[in-house]
């Protein structure tokens, strides 16, 4: 059985009193002592983080109102003794070629261990709006380049890659698709190509509105994540990362 | 075997391969679809919240930025079908007669079926300072008399009194004992007078010193928790609580 099997096993509770928590069960990525754990992306990673702490390792206020938070919590309880140092560096509105831009300052010159990634949203949204005219093939390409790269600055680094994901309701209506799905699709390729741990938000987010949830529970205007939403995601983030 | 070696049993990790996480396991509350969980105490539970959204169940700002806003995120994810409302009313600087004179608009007002209360540290702390002269007996009687009129006005609540806790760092000085150790036994004696469920931090805290971390790791002044004492908090409740 392998580790994919084993969580899902978990997952649909049948060997629930069986096995231990999934956070905890096998392992996928060695935490080093004194590692550094940065989060990337858009608004729904910056979450309101302060940026006058922004520098500041671990601090409550920088780390924003979002999944960052809820796993720096988990992470620093459950890891103690390491001394990890958690970073946010999401800033809202950002696509790709953003990233990119600063990409020296705000990722490569913190040398994390481990680069959680979760970008998309705006690639797509800024598009529809007319603001915007890069492609699905912009995104993968320009996405695949910004791995590539920050495998050559950081040789050693652990890539998490998270998979965009939308609800239906609020901003999101039929215009999204089949595009959002194409572009969701390339990220799962691009995460593959650069040998990232793939977490599956959408995946999961879409199991919970089959399981009697409605959308807007998790994210009311079908992008940003309520306080439920980020809960869901910092757990699909530990059962995926194993940490 | 009882809860509580089930669970000692599970933190001990002797049989961590045969049980479930100790969050999920042998539930000790009956969680009600709608019910509304209500975090009281001082700055500790405070965090930093936004007064503005106090009306707002489930508002991330709302929550402030400790361990009512890690439970909210894992407890609105773990129970999407309950549809639960989650407030946070604590304030800064608050002692026992604090609480008193707002309990009925920022206690029973809101109708909790779930009431978790960490207050204490205040008690003793502005006392050190001169700005407060409640004994230990007050501290005691005062809580006992709060309890009771929650009891009398919400009769099914689920009452969850918090240890008081401190770091041996920071402000906390020798001052502070054995003065501190009277007030925390006092709280337990409370908690058990009136039935309710007891959330052992400063047991928690202190084992995880014992294991290895600095105390300023938890709270870097002795008293405010940082990001990994959140963490640790939101953990202990889980454990203690059931939910």
């Amino acid at each position: 059985m392998n580790r994919r099997d084993l969580l899902s096993l978990t997952a649909a509770g049948s060997a629930a009193s069986l096995l231990p928590c999934p956070a905890l069960a096998a392992p996928a990525v060695k935490l080093e002592k004194g590692a550094t754990i940065l989060f990337q992306g858009d608004s729904i990673t910056d979450a309101g983080r302060d940026r006058k702490t922004e520098g500041n390792a671990n601090h409550p206020a920088m780390l924003g109102r979002g999944y960052p938070f809820h796993l720096a919590g988990q992470l620093l309880t459950d890891h103690a003794a390491l001394g990890l140092s958690i970073y946010n560096r999401g800033i809202s509105g950002n696509k790709v070629p953003d990233l990119e831009a600063r990409w020296q300052q705000d990722c490569l010159a913190l040398k994390p261990g481990i680069l959680s990634i979760l970008i998309g949203v705006n690639d797509i949204w800024h598009k529809l709006n007319g603001n915007y005219d890069g492609t699905p093939e912009v995104y993968r390409d320009g996405f695949t380049a910004l791995l590539e790269r920050t495998k050559t600055a950081l040789p050693a680094v652990t890539l998490v890659v998270c998979e965009p994901f939308v609800l239906r309701c609020g901003a999101v209506n039929d215009s999204w698709f089949p595009e959002f799905e194409t572009r969701r699709s390339f990220a799962e390729e691009v995460a593959k190509a650069a040998g990232a741990i793939w977490v599956p938000f959408q995946a999961k987010f879409d199991e919970a509105v089959k399981a009697g949830t409605e959308p807007a529970y998790w994210a009311a205007d079908g992008v940003h994540p309520t306080q439920a939403g980020h809960g869901l995601m910092a757990k699909v983030w530990r059962e995926a990362v194993g940490i």
